[in-house]
């Protein structure tokens, strides 16, 4: 098609792309240019964002993960290049799209980082046709549907009739604006994953355990609420657990902590499915065990602007976290 | 001394005056009358409450406990019964004051439970002197100061010398009018239980785990910060622990949540120093075990008015609960 080229990836060898291919996770989410203002007076501008990079990033500690999304030809070469300090990251799914300009978003945190304004939108080449999903992507078997319009979530859902397992984010906007087309979205997926207030103006209902087991009746067979600061609560047709977020003294920029999230208890359970530990993508077990390591890592994502920390982020500060976090958690 | 009396207690048996004083938990706080309204429609009107009854109620289940307060001699006789039914409370340091009138509050919740507004309030007896404590009770090993004015709880904690673990509550009003006093307090208690938003007000500190920190410099060896329906985050010198609530879908009425929290966790603390299994009563494993504990409790007194929930709950119940608890929160 013309006006569409792909970003190459150098170091994208073909063991890895075989791994890959085994593996499958996809996410469909943006890659955008993100200014953040934070109350402590430190800012960052034009800083690669969007749900799809700090999905990806985050997943890549567990399992090789490839990205759906489109971004114009104003993006810098340095995002590029902070996406590729992630082996696991299969970006060959990140259309270019000449002419068009990359989604842009500015929000600034207020007080105690509990809430953010959004200073501007610009959705650029987010106005234009979804991104197209890669033929050697429709092998994919699990499926993370990033925060988007419902329809575009159901269309790129019909691209991977492999799946195994697809979860899906959504947001107050799409709630008020495009609610049939996001109640049919539900029936389709296995999960939902989306912030506690969310779960209440979805479901009509203001106790969280009410609203989430409100909307197990409208199709998934999980939700995930996610509170931030304060853990999260996980709701499925087969039991309920809560936990904690990782209680960090240092918190410099909350943007991405729920795709990180995301990320990471997504690609603990691809991992789990490929090594054989996990027979059933979607159990009760298999999802309560893979939030911890979401909250591990989004731990550290908040660390720093961008996926700056999570580029530096080595196998052992994780692991070793995960067990700090372990320890943390145990009331035994 | 003419004007006081103390309640008789027709159960409390030698045999339970004994371990009393082996044990010797005891609590100085409110017993009152409270009327609640909830946004369900359900209210409730002259009820048992105060902090003194919750926590009280709570610690029973683990151990006996003793009552500092004072009423007046306006406090129905059903109020005492109710309190009565709880074996292991040992009332007989409740004084009710000749002349006086019981300590009434009245409070309102919205939305969902979490923000509350104060209808009325009136000190009555708190007006006068606080309650004598009895001279039996001199022996109390672990004590518990629930929220008053710090001059008060500073004088209380002087007439425990033989006090093994000391925590107290207290609130944004004794933080704003008696922080001298306060602060005076902190250099006095091993613990300080208080909500999160009180933490940084005390603090200055906008992060929860950053204010717990910092009160830690002022004295006390452990802070527990309470987040209501979002569990609690335990900042000890030893280490750091954060816990979610347990995952109500109905909440009838949360006042008390907190004392019943922390009556619990006290009484876990007392009975494991008892039963042996604990030499450290305020060792960073010591707290984070009994957390769970107040949560648990706390979660079935948040389902009816005044004591009611917990008068009728039964040791299996909460076995029960507190088994399912763990599953919930255990990641691995």
């Amino acid at each position: 098609m013309s006006g569409r080229y792909t970003l190459g990836r150098p170091g994208w060898a073909a063991e890895q792309q075989e791994r890959a291919s085994i593996m499958s996770l996809v996410v469909t989410g943006t890659v955008g240019i993100d200014t953040v203002v934070t109350p402590s007076g430190a800012h960052a501008e034009g800083v690669l964002g969007g749900s799809a990079a700090y999905f990806a990033a985050a997943s890549s500690f567990y399992t090789p993960v490839r990205i759906v999304a489109v971004v114009g030809d104003d993006m810098p070469a340095e995002h590029r290049e902070l996406l590729d300090r992630f082996p696991n990251v299969d970006a060959s799914g990140l259309e270019v799209r000449a002419g068009s300009t990359t989604f842009r978003w500015g929000g600034k945190y207020l007080d105690n980082m509990d809430h953010r304004e959004t200073l501007f939108t610009e959705l650029g080449v987010l106005n234009d046709e979804p991104p197209r999903v890669p033929g050697p992507y429709a092998d994919s078997q699990f499926v993370f549907l990033a925060n988007t319009h419902p329809k575009i979530q159901l269309d790129m859902l019909g691209q991977f009739p492999q799946r195994r397992l697809a979860v899906a984010d959504t947001m107050d906007l799409w709630i008020e604006s495009a609610r049939d087309e996001l109640l049919e979205l539900l029936t389709r997926v296995d999960g939902l994953v989306l912030n506690y207030d969310e779960a209440e103006q979805l479901s009509g209902k203001t106790n969280t355990v009410a609203a989430a087991r409100h909307l197990l009746t409208l199709g998934p067979r999980f939700v995930v609420v996610k509170k931030g600061e304060h853990g999260c609560i996980f709701v499925h047709r087969d039991g309920i657990a809560a936990q904690p977020a990782y209680p960090a003294q240092e918190v410099l920029d909350p943007t991405g902590a729920g795709d990180a999230f995301a990320g990471a208890m997504m690609g603990h359970i691809a991992a789990g499915v490929l090594h054989g530990r996990v027979s059933d993508p979607s159990a009760f077990d298999t999802i309560r065990r893979a939030l911890a390591h979401g909250t591990v890592v989004a731990s550290f994502n908040i660390e720093s602007f961008s996926l700056f920390r999570l580029a530096s982020l080595t196998q052992e500060q994780l692991d070793r976290r995960f067990d700090e976090f372990v320890h943390m958690i145990d009331v035994l």
